[in-house]
């Protein structure tokens, strides 16, 4: 059976944390009454899947055009900054989610891999 | 075009929360650690929709013979209890989300009408 | 204990529902070329759910801004458009979500009741 | 800034499509009715995405003492079968996603790494 290092094991746990933060909530409904729940509580579910050191999410919800009249938006994931650390054993890996004007997409990516 | 009464929106707006409540958080991962936050989160964005007087979420994952070697589990709908209030004008809706043991199944219901 | 009438009892799984086509799907990677298994997915899901007599689901992405450079779209409420028909025995519930341009706002509606 | 290496990368893609497969869709109402539109739909909208070679994905709802009277379940990540493969350029990660039965847990890894 192959067996993958620490570090490529990393850098797939820290994918699927970056998928989780992104698929399981985009699509709560949120306002400024709310963000700051949201942002705790998506931390605090990253934080307790296997290898997360750290995770701080930041949910931007002003000057994207969403506001409805209805007074919240959808979660959508341009409006979603993270960034995450993964630790197993001597390895860590940072990984980032940004919203990245020129793509106009919330970029997933790499930022750090430490041994 | 059809107009339906304040009566029969409460019942079809407390119909959408539930659904929100359920498909939006279910898949969650959730242990002792972050139950709160997750409570907590779920009951603000539901709060933020249109014609929320009042919600009150429960998630319980004792007992549910979920929980993995991992020390977490994914959030289900059998874990949930959910009371909300609708609220329009002078009308109000109250509904729940409880697990029925009998039916094995988390069951949604209208449990009070007032006018 | 409370019961609610049958033309109630719809009104409410109908926005069941509709809350189960926003939450569930929304986030879903879409494009041209999986709108197809995305509708028919959507619309087999719903189906199975207690009391939907039929449903039926376009999702529209074009012009709506959102696409990136990866050519493909994160689902949004405002590309929805679902009409369903939840029948109680001799009660009919029809609803459905559209985008509202006024409102900016992916609209959930009863658009009629039949006894 | 870092770079990482394509390698990396592609262990890191191969993490964000696991987390979509199973944030996205876990809570779907599944009954046998609707399991193959629904494993189509998922492989379609993973498909969409970036560097994905191929997807397969098999639901399985036989046995895990979840059908309710309702006839129908909330797809859980148990159920879930599903094979990846990611290139970048010259280099493809192949990863899984399978109920492990000691574990009692949908376990992601990955399988195979080739340069």
């Amino acid at each position: 059976m192959f067996e993958c290092s620490e570090k490529e094991r990393a850098l797939f746990e820290a994918g699927i944390k970056m998928g989780t933060i992104y698929h399981q909530f985009v699509g709560t409904p949120v306002s400024s009454r709310n963000i700051s729940e949201l942002e705790k509580a998506m931390e605090a579910s990253v934080s307790v899947q296997p290898f997360v050191e750290s995770v701080r999410i930041k949910i931007n919800i002003s000057g994207k055009g969403g506001k409805d009249t209805y007074d919240y938006v959808s979660l959508r994931g341009e409006m979603i900054d993270a960034i995450l650390k993964i630790r197993i054993n001597g390895v860590s890996v940072t990984a980032e989610m940004r919203y990245n004007e020129e793509l106009d997409y919330p970029l997933m990516y790499v930022s750090g891999i430490s041994l």
